[in-house]
């Protein structure tokens, strides 16, 4: 490797200067006070673990953005965490499951992707996420929901939220009503997805299914507004089965919370949004800047995590990128005073020096032969030591 | 994977649960804190490199130390970090190289070692560390002594703090007057380490050396005590070459400033002490919890640094694993004080919640079905909300 080339990062991996770095720690600290002032206990999982835990109950996505690794002292399997989650989960499954029947957990970490998620994303961001487990009702999400709006409001990085709404077993249920096979659920799911008109089309064709069935999926992709959304949906999916009825009455009734709790909030609800299908189990959500495409933060509901851990518990929370966020803030304005100090051994020098530090002062040893530059500096005016603006100073 | 081993976590990785995170968070942050009112600047190095880059510079033993993976995205290898100190170098050699002649750099993040470093150690540490680049001088050393120290205060993890200093040029002039050959100054080193006296004797007979050069290494083993050492050293090195004499110099200037500055601190020389050999190339030092053996924080001067990434600097700096530390800290005494609140969209409750969570306090929303245990909770009196104590509160 050539001197040109040992300081180039791999792509998508990145890293933070001081700058954006001191953005991230400001972040970090108001972000983890808020999910403290919401009741939510940190906790630090570690960055590996063997790697069926570690994928225990998630989606195959997970399983291709795990990167593995073999451990010399077991031999067994390991995965560097791509996602915090599922840790989580295991920790509040085992390890916390009888502290209290809800348990609200945060956390905040690096993860590691093999492959960045989409066009120019990080393979390294930093995941904090916050999680309920052991509550099934919508309060529930209605509470993931307000937290989640407040954490962005808190960073103060995203001016305008808009937010997404849909709910898994929606689609799930029709799929099901219309005796789809797993292949075909799988295929109409893409096709979903991506929002794919003439593709849900043709697929609903060649599936040759019931007329009413067919017509429920094909309006499914048109279900996408406004509260007001939620009413047309009941119109056209009468004939769905109960699952499909109780999802929709999960989602007036966090429509009907949201609307009193963040009222200037603007909601769009998407029933055809099947972010995390496989995974999730109820209610979906996510973030965005306004005028923007990409999430910000999303989350939903998983209530069959647990299960393989040994107690199974209904689960719902979200996460996001906090690197990104950080990135996305405007620079600090102002630099803070930086007081210089000359290196020399004085006993009275040091207590201020020391009390300065302790007030939270920047105080920097001027090392002799090289000094940086500094706003204020430390001098002896009539035997007493005072900080002086750096240019000014007389010598006592 | 059967339930019961799913939530196993592999030998020597570990996790806190939400004490323990806790005391990590406040740790994190007075330490940052800390740092900072030196004049140090926080960056954010990736979890992940290039393998060639990771190890430009260092010892053999990281290189074992480090977990290798193949990016699927350029083919080449890559490593996970095992030590932060390499990838700070690289962003003070490279990134940051023009922003001033002197530069201070802290970091903190989680490395991850193949194996554990001795028994019972973590393979997961959370590492912090503090480097100044581009001063050459004693002066430099002593600061970042003086750091370490005051970090540890802050901790209030050590209660005795004693400090090991020790210089590898004296050990690496010696060898090199005495004309070893690389396997003879291996094998002795190793002898010198583990302070094997009749190993270190035999290794000499065999060596068949000058009577002073075999004199000089004898005795180093021996020199080992408090400042009078570097007295002793003198005399008993006198015929040693000038690098040697000028180590001694150097320590002489640090024990002098330390001396000044941190009058309580125990010191130690260990003329024999050469903790990183392969990486230092002048004052080493750690320290330690007075009457344990295991350091809770080391350093040195690495002055070759950077080199290979373009840009040789002088550079000396500590770091600590700061999750032990974290688990060494006593329990926090008291719970805070935990605020329910019944579940009701109310805009004036909603508006007391805010403000409450505002001013740091924890209000945890009481989901319906299933209420947790609060200090305190908020009832309405008389037409208002209020916070009344859980158990006393009569309701408006």
């Amino acid at each position: 490797m050539t001197i040109k080339e040992s300081w180039l990062l791999p792509e998508g991996i990145d890293e933070l200067m001081p700058e954006e770095a001191s953005q991230l720690e400001i972040l970090h600290r108001s972000l983890v006070d808020r999910m403290r002032s919401w009741g939510y206990q940190l906790v630090v999982p570690p960055l590996v673990e063997y790697l069926d835990s570690l994928l225990t109950g998630t989606a195959k996505t997970l399983d291709i953005q795990t990167f593995k690794l073999t451990d010399q002292m077991s031999g067994r399997m390991l995965g560097i965490r791509a996602d915090m989650t599922p840790q989580v989960a295991r920790i509040a499954a085992h390890k916390l499951r009888h502290q209290s029947e809800i348990l609200r957990l945060c956390y905040i970490g690096s993860v590691l992707h093999t492959l960045p998620e989409g066009q120019g994303k990080s393979r390294n961001p930093i995941q904090l996420g916050a999680e309920i487990y052991g509550h099934a009702g919508p309060e529930s999400d209605v509470e993931s929901i307000e937290l989640m709006v407040d954490l962005l409001n808190v960073t103060g990085a995203v001016s305008t939220i808009a937010l997404d709404i849909g709910h898994v077993g929606i689609y799930r249920g029709l799929a099901a009503y219309a005796g789809l096979t797993e292949f075909q659920e799988q295929a109409l799911f893409s096709a979903l997805q991506r929002k794919a008109a003439a593709e849900i089309e043709a697929l609903l064709v060649e599936y040759q299914l019931d007329s009413d069935a067919e017509k429920m999926l094909q309006i499914l992709a048109e279900l996408n507004g406004d509260r007001a959304v939620l009413q047309t949906a009941r119109q056209h999916l009468q004939k769905a089965p109960a699952s499909v009825q109780q999802a929709l009455d999960t989602l007036e009734q966090i429509a009907e919370a949201l609307a009193q709790r963040l009222p200037s909030l603007a909601i769009n609800f998407d029933l055809a949004e099947l972010r995390g299908y496989h995974y999730h189990t109820g209610v979906v959500f996510a973030a965005y800047k306004q005028g923007s495409a990409q999430a910000v933060a999303a989350g939903g509901r998983y209530d069959d995590i647990g299960e393989e851990f040994g107690h199974a518990q209904p689960a719902t929370g979200f996460s996001m990128d906090l690197k990104k966020l950080a990135t996305q803030l405007p620079a600090t304005k102002a630099q803070p005073d930086v007081i210089g100090v000359t290196w020399q051994d004085d006993a009275d020098l040091q207590k201020l020096v020391e009390s300065l530090r302790q007030a939270g002062k920047v105080v920097v040893y001027q090392l002799p032969g090289s000094e940086v530059a500094t706003t204020h500096t430390l001098v002896k005016q009539d035997g007493h030591w005072e900080v002086a603006e750096t240019g000014t100073q007389t010598r006592g």
